[in-house]
């Protein structure tokens, strides 16, 4: 698969995502439409990815759940936004067993309803409060317009439901996940995301305040990377979700969700990947090291897969996740490009001459050629390895937040404004209404991504229709 | 919950089953019919299940990938036997986003097709083999008559699919994953399972040999607790699964699957369980200690507390599941009962006296009363404890298979088989007829588990018809 040349970003974008995506064997096709299947190496990331964030749920007082798939049509008419959401996108169920269901089930595209009836019968007093649950799982929404990992029919996701007493505690709940996703985002897969608020049009069918991360693609695009939603007591309200207060009064509860989603996996390839291919994060990295063993004769062989075999184990042993690579018949050169394209983030070059001078060469895959080529020695690798590869997790986050910010305008006017969302995000203040916020959409394709939480600019006037305006919010086009 | 008696087992096991898994909050009726929800306390059981066998299958190469839920209805019609074994069952999607679908999907039964037609796509030639790919999901098959984790129309389960130039491969790979099954069962859920081969109206529709692992249930019955199929080649070639060997020739793949579900959950409870509760083996306890302070006034609580959380610190840091009952206004009696009926293993009990001695009380769940109870030091208590769940471990697994032998009858004659099969197993000859195997089914309710691989007992005569047997087979009323 390595031996055709991939379509260069600057090309056509599109098409690198796509060819590099299938090329690498993240994922692929499936026979209905629209749907993906998400191959070994694939899934290897998304299981790391589900480790990072499930080890902060758990030390967070999470507990992991599963609920049924299917929910009964009725359950989503029961409230009143989240209906109008979702109905246009279900997957409806009309026979079971042979035989015609009375009532239509639909496939979970959510599963806010369905928890939602279980809190009802679960939470009793206030001494049930706070519930805290997360499941992973996947949902079907009928997409028209997919695109491998970033939308699918079936997608594969975490989605964490919590119920509280209060207001108060909900909106730490929101927060607090969305700190969370912000924090692996950041440190684990290396990305530079912004949180911050959705916009009325924007948010969750069934929230009152929707926040999310969002993350610039290396084609300056936006991508919602995850959210956080404080459910008010919408659902609560839909599905009586109640409890007995300390002075014996029924009080609705206040619940929130969140998720984030394989689209993260995407997320991943189009902020770090160059023309070669994949750059996989070390912290998230299927394997993070692969050795490749160098030789001509059936000595040389011998002698270097020795040695490899002793550096895999030194680096096993250091919690390395190490690949040899054993295959026959198959050049150096040619691994060296397989590996680069699947966005190994360190590689390790073993041929006699090493083996003789005790050495072996490191190659960084964030730094082509000669510039990432070092030569170290065998003793001890685990710890050069172990500390190239934070090094590694470190350039690859300071490269993709100076990319950022150099994508990033704080336009003057609106004619800086259309010009900054052609190639990345403008930051720029907005008035709040959903009118300006259609207008801006209708005339340059760039929707309103949040209002971070981080504002440094003070109030000024709306970009669009120039009256006072109290934050700056992201604008761009987004996947 | 735990202030009413549950049912014993002696008055109504089934009774007993249901209200426990119902009561120690491992799982609950969902809205539609026949599906149920995993509650946290079920799901971390099924996590800690998950994790065993994960290492495994990863240990002996395999990697995990995901398939979609929706599979075209056509592809089950590919198989012959198994579009006949599962047509009955299918959840059939017949409108998507509003509109009917041309051709209607079918929410997964079981994942053989749609993986075999990827495996059609993805191998090319010998050197693409083996494939060695599982997945973690949820499979939905309309069942009539359903049962909380033993039969439920969506259940959750892990499904191995791999693909082999050999017959010989192939069927080491069966009995393998069979071999993984079993020593998980035995070591980490302290089941003596009984590995051995279906007869053909037990296998799986689509198999050549189904093995199975075979565990007894406190009352007597079978539950099939995992199954690894040779599927020959009948998958290759419905879905034209073809590789070129070396000598530039196709051949047809030998493929196999295997899978173990949340009904190993059940066979968990129905195994160890007794009239108090569950007893859950300490390698897969969510909680593998609780620790129960016992005070009168709040100088006691803060003392014990203070003593209760250096505890804790000290099991944490032996890894060691450890939940310190802080729970306000109950008293420690009820926590006693509580925490015995969701079958937490080791129980420390810390009280005033402890402190001022430097003790605690350690309670073993599977010895009641005076018995399982012993005094010991603070000091070092993670050792102790560690120690101690081994002995659990231990010793729930020899009550289990002394359960079983004491169960398990060698019949002299079709009168004694009848009597042992309405207490437990008869181990007896068979001729191998699907003949007398219906014949003992329809007379007895038994049906055939497995032909043990281990057969210590020769030829003799078929315990219904009296011809040559070659083999012994175990007969049961089953789950």
């Amino acid at each position: 698969m390595a031996d055709r040349k991939l379509s260069t970003r600057a090309e056509d974008f599109a098409e690198w995502y796509n060819q590099l995506v299938l090329r690498a064997e993240m994922a692929d096709y499936a026979p209905v439409r629209g749907c993906m299947i998400v191959r070994p190496y694939g899934w290897a990331l998304w299981e790391n990815i589900t480790a990072a964030l499930d080890r902060r749920f758990k030390a967070t007082g999470h507990m992991n759940a599963a609920f049924p798939l299917l929910i009964p049509r009725s359950f989503i008419d029961k409230e009143q936004h989240h209906v109008e959401g979702f109905s246009p996108e279900l997957a409806v169920v009309t026979i079971g067993g042979g035989e015609k269901l009375e009532e239509p089930l639909v496939i979970r595209p959510t599963s806010e309803t369905i928890i939602g009836h279980a809190y009802a019968k679960w939470i009793q007093s206030y001494r049930d409060l706070p519930v805290l649950i997360n499941q992973w799982n996947s949902v079907v929404r009928w997409e028209l317009r997919t695109k491998l990992f970033l939308r699918t029919l079936e997608f594969f996701w975490q989605e964490g439901h919590t119920a509280h007493a209060t207001l108060e505690e909900a909106e730490a709940e929101t927060r607090q996940m969305l700190d969370i996703y912000t924090d692996f985002a950041m440190r684990d897969a290396a990305i530079p995301v912004i949180a911050g608020r959705k916009s009325d049009s924007e948010k969750f069918a069934g929230a009152d305040i929707t926040y999310s991360i969002e993350a610039m693609m290396g084609d300056g695009k936006a991508l919602q990377s995850g959210t956080s939603h404080n459910l008010g007591q919408n659902f609560a309200k839909a599905f009586d979700i109640k409890y007995l207060d300390k002075n014996g009064v029924h009080q609705f509860c206040w619940t929130t969700s969140w998720g984030l989603s394989t689209r993260f996996v995407g997320a991943i390839v189009m902020v770090h990947g160059d023309d070669q291919g994949l750059i996989l994060p070390p912290r998230l990295a299927p394997y993070q090291v692969v050795i490749v063993p160098i030789f001509k004769s059936d000595d040389e062989k011998r002698t270097v897969f020795d040695a490899a075999r002793k550096i895999r184990e030194q680096l096993v042993s250091a919690d390395i996740r190490v690949k040899l690579d054993e295959r026959d018949g198959m050049s150096p050169g040619f691994k060296f490009n397989d590996w680069e394209m699947r966005g190994v983030p360190l590689r390790v070059e073993l041929g006699p001459k090493d083996v003789a001078g005790g050495n072996v060469v490191l190659a960084r895959r964030d730094k082509p050629g000669r510039e990432g080529k070092t030569s170290v020695s065998q003793q001890g690798i685990a710890a050069v390895v172990a500390e190239t590869l934070e090094q590694i997790q470190n350039a690859l986050f300071q490269r993709a937040l100076e990319f950022r910010k150099a994508n990033t305008i704080e336009p003057k006017d609106y004619g800086e404004f259309k010009a900054a969302v052609e190639k990345g995000f403008a930051l720029a203040h907005w008035c709040g209404s959903a009118d300006c916020e259609a207008k801006i959409k209708e005339e340059t394709k760039a929707t309103m991504r949040c209002i971070p939480l981080e504002q440094n600019g003070g109030a000024g006037k709306c970009i669009y229709c120039r009256k006072s305006a109290p934050e700056q919010a992201i604008f761009a086009r987004a996947y």
